[in-house]
């Protein structure tokens, strides 16, 4: 992780009734901002609401140093409705506001930095509980009154979901990809390029795609899948978060996880797991070398990172086994190292 | 299940062209409602639509009575533009109505009764299918022409389900929840402070969770899981509607269903399952005592209620095992005792 | 598949900035449609927008051949606001645009052919991926701009998918059917009457159910379920166009398949898998005879259309196993025959 990265966006927002900030958009977060911009946007450590005058003159203080797109961006912004903020943030530390928060979350959806990149730690403890709807984001207590009103006045008032994420996709679809119900691809997912997030995909944030691939199981937090790699339907990839332990689970390239099925441990390049067939670290795995015959029991979480494998059940004995596809001489010298 | 409850509510609801309620919106519900609102309401049992007349004279009565509550809500109702109903629920018999239905699944899921608390006998009879749109809830039949219209006046019209459930949160969201995707939780859902509902998550109506855990797998019709446990993605808990048979499963406290996984047999407490295990009734089960050795093999249904069990397939032999963690004499007991 | 498909419909698009269409609504698609139809929309092959004018001129001649439904029809299209196309098409060959493959994906929603019954070689490539949001179909390249201008001006654009296909909910309901989440059935899929979905169910286009069944698993595209056959929560039926090789999956009538089961084989008639067991067509699975006998062990695609089979793995010695529930010879007879 990059301990000085730099970042900025100016946003629109959303406050409850007491002025505290529920969610931010930043139509256009930028990495690795200029000097210029950083000191021109010093004084906003406190990511309070930016008047239209402020904005105005911000707006002119960019163009004399020449920052057009960012002085468009503040022209833009100030005709906006909504409060607008700007967070410019000069290290990677933990995010300490709800801005700084949607911000490092834009940064990765936008592709601007890669999955752990971007130093969250906290970001539960920061991040509101809001209340998604066909009307905006709402605080979760004001919620009652909102559907009691809506209803007098013969609307529809949809509650999409009451979480700590907005769904990606209301904040930026990236380029080149798919995803087929958008309710599950949190903001703070990265989704590479070629990327085809199916019905029953999922993408947490914090976790995602480097390239082309079909997701058809579940990517949790934290957890990436190399290029050409397809994940089954329902198939699981263990979570930090949710009882997988302390070690980041990795799907490599050209991977195969078979529907149902589900790893607990980091896999390597060009390995399949056959459908049905969940692999803990604790699975106790029997190696089958290159002529059929076994030779070995080993823990599933020694081949982590291994290339090259295919994980099944033997259906006649019932065993888990694990096939050595190739490279059988790097894997042994891999596994006697471990 | 108590057979004296009194509910009472008063409803903002939709009907379709012939004048029958498709669903009703009771934004304060009440358990246990005093006499004297039972007297006021006594002469509601058509359920028919209340004139804005009678409301009037109605808020009258309630502000003579000093029931000042009723009396706001009263009025307030009666500023409606869509019909209103009241519900006077005097013994907990099976719904006769939509209003009453929707009154008793309101009850449930503002945690005014617990699953199973309220008779629910003929539901899916009384219910009416409805086509719930981000333009309100419609009659099947008259979609055709909505769908029509819409387009012709360049409208979207969203159909988010053809269900006899509306999803709960579009009617309440109890307080100290997360639902990640509304979608999959139906009205009649209770959830405890503390549950988060992940995106894989699901509940059904007379359903639901104690308190805190968290939920990323499916929660059937009639089951309910204790406080401190965690579903993981995808995993299932076998319904009485869906070939679950008799036996209503329920998942105890601090249990941990892994991903993928499953129970057909109702959970004492502190039990696992191991991420990939579908344990049904029929399972027969291989115990293993606290020194690691198997003693007897027994149909997962004479473990039901049992706590402190781990099950897991054994990895070599693909045997279906269960681990005593503790406790074991009471385990013992209780098995000899079935 | 009937190499001499006629078909037939005016439609309601959306074209992006450019003039393309993005998708096509056809409120009453006519399968077979009369020559003299055929004739009145001869010249429309192109599929360019049809003006006001001639959308008039077209209705009076049809009312000349006392095409009344259709000059009704045609009168109506005339009012939208919205981009009208007339496609004809003569034979059942691949699509060639947009409109033509939208009334394709219709004829299969409004059960005018069955899944495989009409051509669609090609349709992905045909097939623009689309933004689908609570305004409309938008053009992916456009959505950036959509989303800054919706915030500005304090409006929610809600993004639902990014997607080549729509869900089919939008387009068509047809009668008799439950669909718990509209964002799982695409457009294309076939839902017989009586079909429940389930919210864990899906059902790909070009695949779907014959009649009455409860789906809370997934139908890949290209998959059929027969009459009365339920899918358990979660189960997955392998399609060819992910990793399920050259054999269209089928489900007979009366099949069972439990939850977070799967199949890679066709099945027969009355067939149930166990919960929880994946059977690939490769699964060395172990017969078992009246008497409880093993005789022999097959590849489970040796069992493909057989009829009374139950697959379950014994959770004893972990072989998978199937039960012949009846007609024991005939199923003998089948496997000789393979």
């Amino acid at each position: 992780m990059n301990k000085n990265l730099h970042a900025f966006g100016l946003g629109i927002g959303t406050i409850d009734r007491s002025g505290k900030w529920l969610e931010v958009f930043f139509p256009c977060p930028i990495l690795d901002p200029s000097e210029e911009i950083r000191r021109v946007f010093s004084g906003f450590e406190n990511q309070q609401i930016i008047s239209k005058a402020r904005l105005g003159s911000l707006t002119e203080e960019l163009r004399e140093l020449n920052l057009h797109g960012e002085a468009d961006l503040a022209e833009r912004v100030a005709t906006s409705s909504k409060p607008v903020v700007a967070v410019c943030l000069s290290e990677n530390s933990p995010p300490r506001s709800v801005p700084e928060a949607y911000l490092k979350l834009h940064l990765l959806s936008h592709r601007l930095v890669r999955p752990h990149g971007t130093d969250l730690s906290g970001l539960f403890g920061i991040l509101r509980n809001v209340v998604w709807t066909n009307d905006g984001a709402l605080d979760p207590e004001e919620l009652d009154e909102h559907l009691f009103k809506a209803r007098i006045a013969n609307k529809t008032l949809t509650v999409y979901s009451v979480d700590k994420f907005p769904q990606m996709c209301d904040y930026v679809v990236p380029s080149g990809v798919r995803i087929a119900n958008s309710a599950r691809v949190r903001l703070g997912a990265y989704l590479g390029e070629g990327t085809t997030i199916m019905h029953e995909g999922f993408v947490n944030f914090n976790a995602g795609t480097e390239g082309t691939g079909m997701i058809e199981g579940r990517i949790s937090a934290g957890v990436t899948v190399g290029s050409g790699s397809d994940l089954g339907g329902s198939c699981s990839t263990m979570g930090t978060l949710s009882g997988g332990g302390e070690e980041v689970i990795s799907v490599g390239k050209q991977c195969l996880i078979g529907a149902n099925a589900g790893t607990g441990i980091p896999l390597g390049d060009r390995c399949t797991i056959e459908a049905g067939l969940y692999v803990t670290a604790g699975t106790r795995v029997t190696l089958i070398d290159s002529n059929g015959e076994s030779d070995e029991t080993v823990k599933a979480k020694s081949l982590s990172y291994v290339s090259d494998l295919l994980f099944r059940r033997n259906s006649v004995t019932g065993a888990v086994e694990c096939l050595i596809n190739r490279n059988e001489i790097e894997l042994n010298t891999e596994l006697h190292d471990n």
